[in-house]
């Protein structure tokens, strides 16, 4: 199968919120009222390099992430790209989209003037730690969450 | 002593370079040319959300981080606020400012309609792991880098 990937419309926004949930993490914490993420995909289209990306399989989103560039000063004045929320179709899994998703990410990543690419994994999967160090990530650092609400 | 938290000013670019550097990971993999910081402060400006904030005493730049807020559709489309680079002037650690500092960022997240606020942390600092546990941050995640050059 031949994945394209490209920004999502608008109008694919209820489809990869079913990838989201289609997760062992997503399932518990997504929830049904589109409007709310109708207004978050509006509110991500004015904060400058973020970009909400899906693979297409025909006319069927099939996987989705997100890729947000960040400068900053540090590591001299280096741009980061940030992955987060990556999915493929639970029916799909195992046929090297995800691997293709990421390089497709770090392509991005260097087209705009990125030096480093970098996401943060949930602990609980486990599944994803050598996919993440088949492709090139060190997993250097901890992740920490504090929640407001 | 009493220290404010706003955001950055261009002319202390070379102050906020400086903290940067006062640092054991810092003082090897930053530069001296002031000209690609400031570009990079320059391109902060244009993304939106993307703010550098510096803790000032008197004058005198003592502290500073970068805050970050990215907008997605993970986690009932909640709004993420990103803590980076963060540092205190090594002459003046131990006196809480560290712990003023990050519950400013708290505070702006808040403010910005965030529901989240995350970090990471290389894991040579193990001196900070207690002090973001201790201002209430769950190390749930795994920080994945791969370099791009």
């Amino acid at each position: 199968m031949t994945v394209t990937f490209r920004p999502a419309e608008r109008h694919e926004v209820a489809a990869i919120v079913a990838l989201l949930q289609d997760d062992a993490l997503g399932s518990t914490r997504e929830g049904s009222d589109l409007d709310t993420y109708l207004a978050a995909f509006d509110r991500m289209t004015t904060e400058g390099g973020n970009r909400l990306i899906v693979g297409i399989d025909g006319n069927r989103v099939v996987a989705t992430y997100q890729l947000t560039f960040i400068s900053g000063l540090s590591l001299r004045a280096a741009r980061r790209a940030q992955i987060e929320s990556v999915r493929v179709s639970s029916d799909l899994r195992g046929q090297g989209i995800g691997h293709r998703m990421i390089e497709d990410a770090v392509q991005r990543a260097k087209e705009a003037g990125c030096s480093l690419v970098q996401l943060t994994m949930n602990k609980s999967r486990t599944d994803s730690a050598r996919f993440y160090g088949d492709l090139g990530f060190t997993p250097s650092h901890i992740g920490y969450k504090r929640n407001l609400i």
